[in-house]
């Protein structure tokens, strides 16, 4: 049998290219006493993958050129030779970009079908979820009546800030591009107002729908709209920065904040994390949004695409921002 | 009696101007029931000064053409018609650029000259000293054994910065332009280690210097200094923004930190912040300071200018980085 993996070939200049990933085949691994066999069912597609494709080392060391690429899937335990883990068991790992892959038993997480939909695993209870939650609750810390404004509001992560900023009796002003993204954060996530960066300016929107200034930006775009934020941020403000997906393809240098000295004038900090800063406490948050979402207060939407053929393609699609909800691929 | 006052002629475009500035003479006042009047006897040159000047609003507002510039002084009292106060009582005040000023004694900040000579309520007992204080103990926190690395180490707040850090236990590293200043901060003021940024390359001192990273970074300066140290944070950095004197007489707009990213991939935040939030606690601290002077663990050291018509070229003379310690004028 034929395990499918995507190796890194080359490192991307700018914006990756179709070459610069290379399907390879090989034989399907076994599990030796102790491990299992996991076949993956869904493969998650996101911004952070395009850092590890680089040279250089950020919070966790690149992808070297014939490794299979990382990534994190929601794989079936197909053969188990750990006590632990039973055949048909559902499991969410960083599984790389592979069909096929064998585990200890280190590093699953065991997902309940019952719950949710299992795919739910890569976005609003996985990894973009947790982001959110942890990014918004613990790093910047909320109060009720404050003012959050979260940029890729649509996307996986962003739409989760959104909607835990309501819970938690904020106001969420998401900027999202398009009116179909905007339409949706407002009338179906129940955000308080939208701002359409490819058809509106930032800063009226912001002046418009933050009329007491921003407490709360929770940043996964970086570039001019985190300019525009900083210049409009309330005395004590806090801006969380989760990614800066504008510049990851950049070919001429990071842009910097050079509104950043709005920081000094508001008393404000600007501070980032990794979600794995939180790794003990997943379970907790997970439990809490799924209580959320059967509440009917935490929603959330899929991109999937069938085919893990699609690989270099899909992670295009998120480049140009797409994708709309968490992009991730079906495994045929 | 004559009043000599330095104007706001003009705002700057860059690098102030003698011109931006007028001398203008009025008669001095004389203080009502309640009042006080003080003559100057030491006027603080700072580098907040330069943003004051510009149209726009701040965490202060700007001075307007024609008004008295701002700014901090040592005076003594002359008159006195406020029976909380007698002629001879040395005060710290906000007293703007002039000879003369009358107070109703609101912000009259009493200053005890035998604990220092008075011309340190302006420097390492006064705001310098305290934006020190507090930004390193109250904004960023140090623990024993982290390094800390200041920028404009030989300046009024970068020296205080620097000794307060050894205190605690940390390792103090300072950036400072030329052997001078850089031999003043480690032979007399104690600090581990200096990089001279005229004449060294500052990411090589920084590896050279902060091994282990840094773990705390106060920002007087801005611009490449500023990159080149957050490409150096240790995880769980601090970096405080009391300043961007690089950035203040720019024709081309502020330069933002284009390794911003460092703060994600080390956990690690930035924040700004103003001195008058602890207005509340000035004392507190100022008698702590004053106990580390007398210890001899905190020295000073002021670079005084004699005359008060030298304003305009002393300004300039901070905004050169030709000072040497807390830059003020003695008032004939």
């Amino acid at each position: 049998m034929v395990n499918r993996q995507f190796v890194l070939a080359r490192r991307p200049a700018g914006m990756p290219q179709e070459s610069d990933l290379r399907i390879v085949e090989t034989p399907v691994p076994s599990p030796r006493d102790g491990e299992v066999l996991l076949r993956a069912l869904y493969l998650s597609v996101d911004p952070y993958m395009r850092g590890r494709m680089n040279a250089a080392r950020s919070y966790a060391p690149p992808v070297e050129i014939g490794e299979v690429m990382v990534g994190g899937a929601v794989a079936r335990v197909v053969e188990s030779k750990n006590p632990a883990w039973q055949p048909g068991d559902i499991v969410n790992l960083m599984m790389g970009w592979q069909e096929y892959a064998v585990s200890s038993g280190d590093g699953l997480r065991r997902i309940d079908p019952a719950i949710a939909p299992v795919s739910t695993a890569l976005g609003v209870l996985g990894m973009p979820g947790l982001t959110a939650y942890f990014g918004l609750l613990e790093v910047c810390g909320v109060n009720a009546g404050e003012t959050v404004v979260v940029s890729a509001a649509a996307g996986a992560v962003g739409s989760v800030v959104g909607q835990i900023a309501r819970i938690k009796g904020c106001r969420a002003v998401g900027i999202a591009g398009g009116p179909e993204k905007c339409n949706y954060i407002v009338k179906e996530l129940g955000f308080d107002a939208a701002i359409d960066y490819k058809n509106e300016s930032v800063p009226d929107g912001l002046r418009k729908h933050c009329p007491k200034g921003v407490n709360v930006y929770f940043d996964n775009v970086g570039g001019q709209i985190l300019d525009d934020v900083l210049a409009q941020l309330a005395r004590g403000a806090r801006v969380v920065i989760c990614g800066a997906i504008s510049q990851y393809n950049s070919t001429t240098g990071i842009r910097g904040p050079s509104n950043y000295l709005s920081l000094l004038i508001n008393s404000a900090r600007m501070e980032g994390f990794v979600v794995f800063n939180y790794l003990s406490r997943y379970g907790e948050a997970a439990r809490e949004m799924a209580g959320w979402m059967m509440a009917g207060k935490l929603k959330s939407r899929e991109d999937i695409v069938e085919g893990f053929e699609t690989f270099p393609d899909t992670l295009l699609k998120l480049f140009r921002g797409e994708n709309f909800g968490k992009l991730m691929i079906k495994v045929g």
